[in-house]
């Protein structure tokens, strides 16, 4: 039987989990497919991985440009990250006939359209399952699985070094530096981890997340984006005190047309099902019409629980190539005529609950004066904690508000600030408490 | 553009949601597909209620036997459940050239192999995503999301009914009887509940959920299979002192070719992600060889989400009849002719924790005379709860084991009630610790 062919762009932690699979599971992966699936080539700079791996030394080449075009080759497996050469390299694979897989969410958040849209004229296969929730099948889920519904809200736990970070700092105790350290310790966050802990890497698989459950293309550029570094022990504590959990959420909506897109620390209820997503687990919750809410988790990360998503990618788009079958879902579920660039609500129009605190003067009347200020703007609030008074000349003051537009919250806080009625500036989490 | 046409056979409750979908969502429909879905025929004996949803009389009729040969419609979709006339009916209509889309577990998991090889013989389509899990889109996650790995266990809270009255029972205090009572009342458990509290829903699931993960064929009689019959409060108040909740689980593991399977209340802990799965919502925990653990979430049961799931699948057929395409995965995920009928594993050689309630006459020498008998059949205690001295003669003795074969435990508890060591029959419940 003719094999398919595979050539992989790169042979990092990812790639080496391919290739693991691909020989582990070459047996399983035939019977289910009718032919055996092939590594081919494989394009890498240090081809010394590669080869403990056992590839052999003719199928690695330095010449990623070659093995895109080259001849025999059916699916390119782009495993570079970053912007360039991985989008070069994907088009001219595209364009040279092969159908292409990719864990590139941030090329994919920036240049989506121009892939999807080069593939789709020639009628080949973008395969981008490992992009968002590592080895969750949350893409074909959206595009196949609930293709009978209206997607209505999605929250993603989507960042795993976050949600490991957030998951330290609420069981030991210590704070989000030492929580950070720990994590690039245990290799759970990287040296440079600004993607990660900024919330950017969240809101590049946010965007993926809105164009499969709501039609619509929205840029990360977009995206309210707030990451975790500002997260306090404090915080988590009050939260606990509330009946919360702090957890970086990517969230979007759709209401009548318009997106809302933002990642930030949200509050959301102990029980929920999202709190208990510890560690470096991963899940994407989704709330539609019909459907009511659904849950996907598993880890977001990794060698192998990636791989597996890319190679359940080549499989699926083996199987059509080898029946020459046209009978594809659209890679983001609707023709890519019908997908639209999205308007996207300004973030003073969302509407949220709100944790607030501050540090007030220790003396009579300054409850009275937040809680007037906050009502001017609209706010009312839904309980307050006051701890007694304590050696400093400062007490926190804990707030929960109703439901409220967050540009009424930003001006109350204004003028609180204005009024110098506190000594620091106040912390605001968004709480979603109906989620 | 030529409709794609659908017959409905039975518009019950899950088939009024099948129409109310194609009514609401018919314009995203025909966008997704290119070609416009079109509810061609219903039959049904009482035809007020499809006509109350808005079908014109004369797409409804009582002949389903003339519908699911009648020249035009594409895809059939089987609400009538029960065994016959549903088993025939998909005969008939793969045997006329039709997909079939079906949510009839019980006639699957007994009928399956004969349903699966009839349609896969003239290429045609076998969805059942609503056959299991409800809304969650279980069937085609296992068969096509996870088809890169190997699966290890599934554990499945499939039971909506089940883990309704599980939590009612956990969270109020009341008995089995009472929440059973309340579960009717609020439509959340059948006049006839057996199917149901008995396991054997579950069993029948349990059986898809082994096909798809492990490509092996079993029949329900080879699922270990007990309900919730036998759960009481003391059970649910000692499970949460040692950390665990009670949940109804369908599990199967894979070792080496042979299958376990088996339905029963289980001990998990409190902290896992299925423990904080309540009320009508099912899971479905599947551990990967190298994806690790993922868990599907969401409503297992109800109109709406069923429907959604009958809406996926005649979308993803109706898209592969268009194309006239052969490139649709397996049902099963394999080839036929690989899925082998398995070879399961008996309860006696299952490995289990067990959890052991005693009723013990309060005299010196008992807990002594019990630990020993234990220790001779193989059973190694990892904690005691011995209350403190009642009014009562008898006092619980409760034990949590080491690993053991079922065998060894069920030796010991004879020996222990041959003995009269003890005043009642002893209560033993399976515990996952590790999943």
């Amino acid at each position: 039987m003719k094999p398919v062919r595979i050539a992989l762009l790169g042979c990092g932690t990812v790639g080496g989990g391919v290739v693991k699979l691909l020989h582990r599971n070459a047996a399983i992966y035939a019977r289910k497919l009718g032919a055996p699936l092939e590594l081919a080539g494989v394009a890498e700079l240090r081809p010394e991985a590669a080869r403990r791996l056992g590839v052999p030394g003719k199928v690695i080449t330095r010449d990623a440009n070659e093995l895109v075009l080259r001849p025999g080759i059916d699916i390119v497996v782009e495993l570079f990250g970053g912007y360039e050469p991985a989008r070069t390299m994907l088009l001219k694979a595209i364009g040279a006939g092969k159908d292409v897989v990719t864990a590139n969410k941030a090329m994919l958040a920036k240049h989506g359209a121009e892939i999807f849209k080069a593939a789709a004229a020639r009628g080949l296969a973008v395969g981008f399952e490992a992009s968002v929730g590592g080895g969750i099948p949350i893409i074909r889920t959206l595009r196949e699985a609930l293709a009978g519904d209206r997607q209505r809200a999605v929250y993603g736990i989507v960042n795993g070094t976050c949600n490991s970070i957030l998951t330290t700092m609420s069981e030991t105790g210590i704070e989000f530096a030492d929580a950070l350290a720990d994590a690039q310790k245990n290799g759970l966050a990287e040296a440079n981890p600004a993607l990660d802990i900024e919330g950017h890497d969240s809101a590049h698989k946010l965007c993926l997340l809105v164009a499969l459950s709501f039609g619509a293309m929205i840029s990360p550029a977009q995206v309210h984006t707030e990451g975790i570094t500002r997260v306090t022990q404090a915080d988590i504590a009050y939260a606990r005190e509330l009946g919360y959990a702090i957890k970086l959420l990517a969230i979007a909506k759709e209401d009548d047309g318009v997106i809302e897109a933002r990642v930030h620390p949200t509050m959301i209820p102990q029980r929920h099902l999202l709190a208990g997503v510890g560690g470096a687990y991963n899940a994407i919750y989704i709330h539609g019409e019909a459907l009511g809410s659904t849950m996907y988790s598993g880890l977001g990360a990794g060698q192998m629980p990636t791989a597996t998503a890319i190679v359940a990618d080549i499989l699926d788009i083996a199987r059509h190539r080898r029946a020459g079958s046209a009978a594809r879902a659209p890679a983001l579920g609707l023709p890519l005529g019908h997908v639209k660039r999205a308007k996207v609500k300004p973030m003073g129009e969302v509407v949220c609950e709100y944790y607030l605190r501050f540090a007030a003067r220790d003396k009579p009347g300054v409850l009275g004066a937040i809680a007037s200020v906050l009502g001017d703007s609209g706010l009312s609030i839904a309980s307050v904690i006051q701890k007694g008074r304590a050696a400093a000349r400062t007490v926190p003051v804990i707030m929960r508000t109703h439901e409220a537009p967050e540009r009424n919250l930003k001006r109350a806080l204004e003028a609180i600030a204005r009024k110098k009625i506190v000594q620091a500036p106040p912390v605001f989490i968004r709480i979603e408490d109906r989620l």
